[in-house]
């Protein structure tokens, strides 16, 4: 038996327990069991917790990505062994417990100078970053724009494209706090979305050619300016977000400028191994930084949901300490 | 001297005059001068004439593609000569005239095959359909929706999607008279956007994997509805509309889905010519067929120009005869 944040019937983030007689997992055929030590929060869990997000239906384990060490391998598995540090991206059950159980394809060995709460901020953030800016077809010496770069995967995508070498990093924060983060994190510049000021202060800022890449977390606010914003043939790489937008299309035709959804439902076995390998890269190459920005005790899952909740701002990637 | 349509000052239809002491331009370095037979009609050319589009100042003469003869070269010019037949895509000086002014990598001879009528049709619409599939990344078997596929730009998507090997071509239409042209030339289905059952038909002829490629000429009316429409991994390629939408942009996100303006300011040189390589090609094979919907004497302008403000639906390219 183990324990796991099982959701038994959707909710609120106060319908959040962890019941301690969950059964391990057994692990089968090309699949590793691993023993958690930390787990990422994703925005998107707290959608599942409270609907299901079309796709879980209860019982099940919550969590989608979070790092741990291998405890025993299926057969046929090859690439890891018992006692490998490793962090783990969509598992076959939930992260937010003590046993995962993962396809061996998507778990990863953690590089070395990382620790396990670094490790649980790399899967989502990272990831995605990466085939985010890969799909824009990234070119060095392009502009970037990250519109809401203080969580974790913003932080990750300002990372990466300094590192991958772009000529113009800006990231935007809605708070000081995290202002500063983003700035720390190696944005060349930093602005404050809610600030009156913010689309003039953003077209000071890459002048009249307009932006390469704009990634963006808040498009339903921001679709319009963006289009207006964006330089010819660039790309604006759209990241979850609810709400409707009210915006002229016909703006996307004037500079062929590209849209694009980005997730990583349809990442396949190889293009997952070469993000980690640039995770690995990173790591090694030290600009990669993963930045924990809170971490919480398995048992106050439900109050780190509510930190999301209720909070202003991103300051990093929250995750679940799991003893 | 020779006739022209010259803009003064920008007005309606009404405002539209042959000036018939037009200076011939001048040949010069790398150009050459068409005697027209015929002008392409461009939606565009309506802006123009009343706005300027932000980029012409009066006086100009109107129109931006055609056929007709070359009637000399300037110094330089090497791959065409005096009595060639062509077809010329963003000239120096407009269409709408006698004498065409246009740089040697613009012109591209018109197959044997094809009319001047049918050369006017070429430019703007087939050049257009050829980097809208290129730039969609459109491949062998893969499903595509023309929404407005009766004006010149549609009809030449359809038999470019269909030769090119796309598994399911469907085109929608505004009147029965649309309808008709759109299957004449090859689409499998065509439906009716201005039919109650429109969406529930759509969704019956795609299926629930959706269309991987849309190609979008309403994009004011049907972004959203084409968020919903595209398959995983889809494209919804937007050609020029005003007016503003209303969309749920995370739709984007679940499907990685890609939205692209489409136009053809920046292709250069050596995308034009493969371009009218495709062109060749098609008129060899015979499944190019450029259809002329109606044409007009250089005399008539005005009431060409009336004719598209005033019609309900698109039936072919239009054009104006010039002799």
């Amino acid at each position: 038996m183990m324990r796991a944040v099982v959701i038994e019937q959707f909710g609120d983030a106060d319908s959040l327990r962890v019941n301690p007689n969950t059964p391990v997992p057994q692990v089968g055929e090309n699949e590793v069991l691993i023993r958690m030590k930390a787990a990422g929060i994703n925005e998107l869990d707290l959608r599942i917790r409270a609907t299901g997000w079309r796709t879980y239906k209860p019982p099940f384990t919550l969590g989608l990505d979070g790092s741990g060490i291998i405890h025993s391998v299926g057969q046929g598995v090859t690439t890891l062994q018992p006692g490998d540090r490793v962090y783990v991206f969509q598992p076959i059950t939930g992260t937010y417990a003590e046993f995962c159980l993962a396809a061996e394809d998507r778990v990863y060995k953690l590089p070395n100078n990382l620790s396990y709460e670094e490790g649980a901020v790399l899967p989502n953030p990272y990831f995605c970053a990466i085939r985010c800016l890969k799909r824009a077809g990234f070119k060095r010496g392009e502009t970037v724009l990250v519109n809401g770069a203080s969580g974790g995967f913003g932080l990750g995508a300002i990372q990466l494209a300094r590192a991958l070498g772009a000529s113009k990093v800006v990231g935007t924060a809605g708070t000081e706090k995290g202002q500063e983060l983003v700035e720390q994190m190696g944005a060349e510049k930093v602005l404050n979305y809610k600030s009156p000021d913010f689309k003039r202060d953003l077209r000071d800022v890459f002048g009249p050619k307009g932006v390469d890449i704009i990634i963006e977390t808040n498009v339903d606010v921001n679709f319009e300016m963006d289009m207006n914003l964006a330089a010819r043939l660039g790309r604006i790489m759209v990241l979850g977000k609810r709400g409707k937008a009210v915006c002229t299309p016909q703006n996307l035709v004037f500079k062929e400028t590209t849209v694009m959804g980005c997730a990583l439902f349809f990442c396949d076995s190889s293009e997952r191994l070469k993000m980690s390998e640039i995770v690995d890269r990173g790591a090694e190459e030290g600009w990669l930084k993963p930045y924990v920005g809170r971490s919480f005790k398995l048992s106050d899952v439900a109050a780190s949901h509510k930190f999301i909740e209720n909070r202003k701002g991103a300051s990093g990637k929250l995750i679940l300490l799991i003893d």
